[in-house]
């Protein structure tokens, strides 16, 4: 792939707007621009400053614009780039970049500004990634995974695991270039118990995908309780909420919405249980194992009942059974609008008690009052930090996943090669395999097909 | 409305992009930016510079972004403006908007920067309608148009128009001051015949409205002509070539290319002659009245014949009965393929002769071995352009039409009053209606309802 010529593209959406930007980057991104460019003399203008002026088809102008310059390597390419804001037609953008084609720039091909910000050192791999992440990121959670990965949160960690064994793989290949002498220069106790803290650091970050994958595509959270406990009314109420936050700024769709509530930004797609939302008897058909399965998949579980009819046993009763590893529950205490007594304390604190690491919250509430529901959210989006506090990096990559398990895998052969008293021309392609799966992450070593499939999926004018 | 608060909106189009723009203006757009900007102090910064940073939440970072000053007077609207470049995803988009409406700016209504860049006098309000007819157009012929008007073609004409009769109105103003001494300060003699000067000059601009009615929905075209004559073959061969124009850069859609082809940027719709088609006889069946009003619709008549089959005499004798007013015809004289004898010069001015002046060209040619395609082609750009020049303004807004055509009729009654030897002040009455006719055009007087008309069509951002 050429990388030393001048590419152009359409920076923004398609269709019409009030605004449209063309972006051009390359040694000759000025040059070029200046050459269909009536207004001020570019070539002597400072970087990050705009000037006005018309692009020109030879004698006839297409449009008055405004041409923002960006010098090397001040640049998101860090070469040479120019933006021109143009009106947002698209005809006029369109013409706008034929005649810069015309005047030696060339079309750019999907992600290959990204591309080019990457070759030149300006982001690694992993940023990339997350700058198509960071565009297609359509609510909080998603937006600030992608932000934290493109600030470089995953190329930090990437970086301090490989640093921690590079000193060790040079300490290794010295002993290959004395070989015949016998010395072991990398001490074999000091390197196993680098590799389990390196390993014990690479678990959670690949345990992290599962809650990555979860925060992508909405918490998976369903909404279980007995007939008329008022399942469908918290739904509702919850759905409704989110939809009139969604209609009140234009621009935005979200197509799956009846499958989705948004609090706080934070996305959770509701697991549709059979007949959730009829409001039919899912705790009567506990026995079905579908339905076993179905709850088996959410993350986040509302156990919605009616505060007058049962007891804390009989809710303790539906939901113990039912619970797997790392599900958090809400225990959503409905219909507080017609409670006679008043709730006992003490009943909280044996829901916590019994339901120990899966205990998220107790809400005393009412969809009819709409008592509540703004504690019953607080407690949502308070599971949720917490949960994600607990990482201090989220994987939502399966790129990475793949290779930091490489990477792993690699590590573990190498403890087993230690145990074995294998000799270090064995244990340095281990520890080398290892190396070379991280940078696979960062991209310090890739090869064309990888960064094909990677950048194939932006949008052209990234 | 409100003019002294400060604006906010999303400037580009809705969707996925690389970039997205959002725009501040009012005078406190960059003390607003501030807020949420960590980054360089904006407070202190040159007007037309742009600054790395993050848009923040409080502590929260929304986006990293590029944020553009305009200092007034020196941007569209004339206010202190801003312009935040982030990454093109809608959510993003949208969390900054709210960051900033949260901030103190407004959500701008539709077209409301443009409202304001016309109430602060930067542009009349016939370029402010240009704007969004610029924004709006689909090929060059209608961009041509509207990038004339935006840069103040009509202004201009209807300015000098305003200036003309203005002398005479402020005469005739003062001869009322001193009514009861029966003075007449404004020559009569004189005052007629500007106004038959101006009256001259709205003339020739209120015809360009079919013009440029034409022009904004493609030139008007039929394909004419008898059996097998090639009709078909034609219309294939101009529609092929736009298709592969329009596929080869991505990013415009036009819904009705079927019914449209597009040379050099110029659009010409194809009047849907029955079963044109088809190649079914539509010389023989001339006689059909319904026929014959199509035809008449067309600005332009490509007339197809096999030139081995008929005779000059045969073709004049197809046309002539067909022309109106105004039609431009293009004898086309197919299957040259398959020409025996050299064609005759003589014949080609015995077109020209029997057509005057709805000849515009002669193309032997063939859409067999599409030889003098590119000439058919050129003559219809030629044609098109010779019309177009004959007019110094095109009328493409109906509101102007109907401005201008209320300025004539005043003008004209001015005329009818002076023949009849009326006073001064029933002259100035019409002289006064006319004045505010033209000077609705430029949108010196206006009303909130025209306003309103006007700038709900454009589309919120612009």
């Amino acid at each position: 792939m050429n990388t030393t010529d001048t590419i152009v593209a359409i920076a923004t959406a398609p269709g019409l707007g009030a605004i449209g930007v063309i972006r051009l980057s390359g040694k000759d991104a000025i040059f070029i621009c200046q050459k269909v460019f009536k207004g001020a003399d570019l070539s002597i203008q400072k970087s990050h400053t705009i000037h006005y002026g018309f692009v020109m088809d030879g004698d006839m102008e297409i449009d008055e614009v405004m041409v923002s310059i960006f010098r090397a390597p001040k640049s998101f390419t860090t070469e040479d780039s120019i933006e021109i804001s143009c009106h947002g037609s698209p005809y006029i953008q369109q013409q706008i970049v034929e005649v810069l084609i015309k005047n030696g720039a060339r079309l750019a091909k999907a992600g290959e500004f990204t591309l080019r910000a990457f070759l030149h050192g300006r982001i690694d791999l992993s940023q990339a990634e997350a700058v198509a992440d960071l565009i297609a990121s359509a609510n909080k959670s998603q937006h600030n995974m992608a932000l934290q990965q493109m600030k470089g949160g995953l190329s930090n960690e990437i970086k301090s695991l490989r640093e921690k064994l590079l000193n060790f793989a040079s300490l290794i290949e010295l002993e290959l270039d004395f070989g015949e002498e016998d010395v072991e220069f990398a001490d074999r106790l000091q390197l196993e118990s680098l590799i389990e803290k390196i390993i014990a650091h690479i678990n959670p970050i690949l345990e992290s995908f599962h809650l990555g994958n979860a925060i992508k595509n909405g918490i998976p959270t369903a909404i279980i309780g007995r007939p008329n406990a008022g399942k469908s009314s918290l739904l509702n109420v919850l759905l409704n909420d989110e939809r009139a936050i969604v209609t009140a700024i234009a621009g935005t769709t979200r197509d799956t919405i009846e499958e989705q509530f948004i609090i706080k930004g934070i996305s959770f797609r509701l697991i549709d249980t059979a007949g959730m939302r009829e409001s039919e008897d899912i705790v009567e058909k506990m026995g079905i194992q579908k339905t076993y399965e179905k709850i088996g998949e959410a993350q986040m579980i509302l156990y919605v009942y009616d505060v007058n009819l049962l007891t804390t046993a009989d809710v303790l009763a539906d939901i113990k059974p039912l619970l797997k590893e790392g599900q958090r529950v809400i225990i959503c205490a409905n219909k507080s609008d017609a409670l006679k007594d008043e709730f006992s304390t003490v009943a909280i604190d044996a829901f916590q008690e019994q339901l120990g690491e899966h205990f998220a919250a107790f809400v005393l509430m009412s969809t009819l009052s709409k008592t509540n529901i703004d504690v019953l959210k607080a407690s949502l989006v308070k599971d949720y930090i917490a949960t994600v506090t607990q990482h201090h990096v989220i994987l939502t990559n399966a790129r990475h996943v793949d290779a930091l398990a490489t990477a792993k895998e690699s590590l573990e052969a190498v403890l087993t090669g230690i145990s074995f008293h294998i000799t270090g021309d064995f244990l340095s392609i281990d520890i080398k395999r290892s190396l070379h799966a991280l940078a696979e992450i960062s991209g310090e070593v890739t090869n064309d097909e990888v960064l094909g499939n990677i950048f194939s999926k932006f949008c052209i004018g990234k």
